[in-house]
């Protein structure tokens, strides 16, 4: 029940040192998940026919080392289970080499588009047989605390970063999250866990504030807020 | 010397109509400029042997109809022709049905990347032999005008705006450009005509003012000055 997708690190989702944006990683992600769940019947396009679609909840990266512009990867991905209010989806990243270069955590609720409520996964068809039991071997994602500091910096939710239905595309808070640091930090560290929460989708026209914590050295909490409540919470920790 | 790729509408690239983005239908011309470049031996990777490298300095672009999610479309490339300054790649979009969708004409150099100057394509092997004269049927991308109007935004450049050396990368312009349009100009309205002059480099850290002036119904001009100086011009025309 596993399955192994090719990539190539494209000269678009690499940063200034060559190496793939924390974004551009998960989004590489996102669309294994796609592309497997469409594969295996309960994909988004399934679910539309029944007015649901995936949500993401929460997901947890590892990174041991981010791949180079050009370079050759492999993403594996599987169930692991499903519950009735969620899925969890694993994954795991490897060079050209077979080596280990970053594993993530997804876990994920159904809902009806129309009314935004989650669904009960036991009547969703195919994915039970399909979850194998299987962990990878890192700490889940948590639900991270919320932030009482002052922002860091506001905007309003533009054309580019919605997508249907005029909600914010889950790697546009990846972006949002690590555009606040200097290219410096990125220089003299890397970050070996990322981990993010969404809590409520970001609307065309939102007001967005983002409000960081820095609690251990390295290890920095972010809340996006929308028109003042929360609609994201991540963690960045760099090594 | 003609070569057509390939391409799906992935969920990430479309809008909130179901549409690719601009910003995304540029990126795969980009993507189809660089591999067919590549495959013939004038990509990046064979001019950065030489310390040199490709710069986008113009492209029009003209859409019949966006393609929308999942659909699939093909991309045919060619050179039309190589002079000393500058090279013109052109671009046909067409569906599933062979039916047209888009053209598309950039105008590139070859810059030293450490001198940031143009050089003399003249020296370049394998691109000669590989232009075939044939033009792609409609207006190429002209210079031009500057904006003297106020700016209608500002803002700072960001980790996520750059890609290698420091440089904004050239999608990050167009999503600029086409995020200063409602939600409600792109419900009633659709882009027939996208042109961009690519002019000087944005940096990380630098301070970006956006100018737009509605020359005519429908016909909008942009710049895009960084730190007061022209970065980039623009023409969103919209039928």
């Amino acid at each position: 029940m596993k399955k192994t997708y090719s990539f190539s690190v494209r000269p678009q989702d690499v940063d200034f040192q060559y190496r793939i944006t924390p974004a551009a990683l998960t989004d590489m992600l996102l669309t294994t998940a796609g592309m497997n769940a469409d594969e295996n019947g309960f994909g988004i396009r399934d679910l539309n026919n029944d007015d649901c679609s995936w949500v993401l909840l929460r997901m947890a990266v590892e990174i041991e080392r981010f791949p180079e512009q050009y370079e050759k990867i492999a993403v594996e991905t599987w169930v692991e289970e499903v519950g009735r209010a969620s899925t969890t989806r694993n994954f795991r990243i490897t060079d050209a080499a077979g080596k280990l270069i970053a594993k993530a955590v997804s876990n994920w609720a159904m809902i009806n588009v129309m009314t935004r409520r989650a669904q009960d996964l036991i009547a969703l068809e195919g994915i039970h047989a399909f979850a194998n039991g299987e962990s990878n071997e890192m700490e889940k994602p948590v639900r991270l605390q919320s932030l009482e500091t002052e922002p860091v910096g506001e905007f309003n939710v533009k054309y580019s970063h919605i997508d249907i239905n005029g909600h914010t595309n889950s790697i546009r808070y990846v972006e949002w999250i690590t555009d606040c640091f200097s290219l410096d930090m990125y220089k003299s560290n890397q970050i070996k866990r990322f981990e993010i929460n969404y809590i409520n989708e970001i609307l065309f026209g939102d007001k967005v504030s983002i409000h960081i914590q820095e609690t251990e050295t390295d290890d920095f909490r972010f809340e996006l807020k929308k028109n003042g409540s929360t609609a994201c919470k991540a963690r960045v920790l760099f090594g």
